[in-house]
């Protein structure tokens, strides 16, 4: 099956309780490719940068078999700079810097040899840009996941419900979650968003894991993993969603049961990203390392309930 | 097999954003008592009220098979009294009255009829009492829990850890957690609270769930069910313990697999306790309406993990 993933690709300088980096990897567009390149046999990029982004990033995402045809490389210009320092907890974090420079007149190119999508993951963006997406295919994909924040709900609602009303599920921290629809209850912000569109939404909620609901109110949860350390937080929800939709795209199969196995696929592959800076984690992960994470998650959920 | 419940038998007075009560039955005792009712042969109670402790109440708690031969009724004096508000997010409240009155200067009794106890739950109180309750056994149960809660930690930290020491089974909020241990991390946490003496640690987190871990490491995580609406948070971590000891004391297993079923067990009847005021919920509690709830937690938690 073939997946196209639209996200910034682009640097990070990240400062955590743990250390500093220096302008690095980043990107959701990243995050969601090298997360997802492990399990499909090529991941298309619809992305942008700037002359800046080096030679050796090109070559670190083609190396994990990163289809970079739909990157455009903008001459005289600058790529998508965001720096952030998170706080002790690593639940919060300050942006000390947002350079948008290329991403801000992006104009998404799809090369023909993209249309074959039937897996599309549209990482955080300007949902217009994300619309401009899905209607540049020739085809309806067979599945479209789509990320968001409350960045485009405050400055560009009525977009934003556009873009949603187009796509299958929906990916959302649960503070977003709660804006777009103005419940408190996760129950029915879970089902108010799903009247605007989608037939499924997750809602994230970090170190406390990730609820799946679908429209016949079937709801499934899964733990984040208890962690010893969260070295890097940046990239876990990029990371999810890329490992979800890998997982989806790999079997073909988009039934309720398999994307209850897709979030628990989505929530190791995070759980192993934060252990390290930026993608660090992501680029030396193998087969071994994630069936032991795999495990782990069997075992923390593993219960037989007794009726009484 | 016996249960011997130690807490609070009081009256609250609540207000959340659906309603305002005056003065109910309240009280961690109340809570677990009730909530463990429905499930072992008898559940024997240690507490103290004052002579305004009306009738009805004991009547009631008699009606629910509890066993109140260590009930003390202290002519003179008050019951114990605690108000709070919810805030709207009903996750924070502000604590508008506590009144200690007979529960100042509590000497328990026990019955010489509850010495054959064999599962023992120490509900929130001082812990110097949670130890006399220990001390004054002919025999050591099979098993004890203790809860508690950040007042004990912030004015008899040293008492608080010399009960701990005693006990089986340790069940804490996670801001607790990390406020004895002086660790963020839960996983740091537990296993510092762990090498204090418990085998076992339940860090509760609310409408986050509940992590069990015990000394081999060994970590299982039950989700809260995503409600609706939370209608009052009272009572639903006592109602948690009462329904995890009770699982254990009826099933008279305590592997670490039955102490999963068992906080799944607790949880389910804290879920339903919040669906109403005080105690309301839990009185009217039928097989079926506990046997649904458990299969929800059941659908909640299913899920086939796939290896790569």
């Amino acid at each position: 099956m073939s997946l196209v993933v639209v996200g910034s690709v682009a640097f990070d300088a990240i400062e955590t309780p743990f250390g500093k980096t220096g302008k690095i990897l980043g990107g959701a567009g990243t995050y969601i490719a090298i997360a997802a390149s492990n399990f499909v046999e090529k991941t298309k990029v619809v992305s942008v940068v700037g002359e800046d982004f080096p030679e050796e990033y090109i070559q670190k995402l083609k190396d994990h078999r990163v289809d970079l045809e739909g990157l455009q490389v903008k001459e005289g210009e600058k790529t998508f700079f965001w720096s952030g320092k998170y706080h002790n907890d690593m639940n919060s974090r300050d942006t000390l810097v947002t350079e948008l420079n290329v991403l801000e007149h992006f104009d998404p190119i799809i090369p023909s040899s993209y249309q074959d999508c039937e897996y599309l993951m549209l990482g955080n963006l300007s949902p217009i840009v994300q619309r401009q997406v899905i209607e540049r295919m020739d085809n309806r994909p067979k599945l479209i996941v789509m990320d968001t924040m409350n960045f485009w709900m405050d400055i560009m609602l009525d977009e934003l419900k556009k873009t949603i009303a187009l796509v299958d599920v929906l990916t959302i921290n649960d503070e977003e979650a709660r804006q777009l629809s103005g419940e408190y209850s996760l129950v029915k912000a879970a089902r108010k968003i799903l009247a605007m569109g989608p037939k499924y939404i997750i809602i994230k909620k970090g170190e406390h894991g990730a609820l799946l609901f679908n429209k016949e109110e079937h709801v499934f949860f899964c733990p984040a993993l208890p962690l010893e350390d969260v070295f890097d937080p940046t990239g876990a929800g990029d990371t999810f969603a890329g490992g979800f939709i890998a997982h989806l795209c790999r079997t073909d199969n988009n039934s309720f049961d398999n994307m209850k196995k897709a979030v628990v696929f989505g929530s190791a592959l995070a759980s192993l990203t934060v252990e390290k800076f930026g993608v660090d984690r992501l680029e030396y992960l193998s087969k071994e390392d994630l069936n032991t994470r795999l495990r782990e998650f069997e075992n923390l959920l593993k219960v037989e309930v007794d009726l009484v």
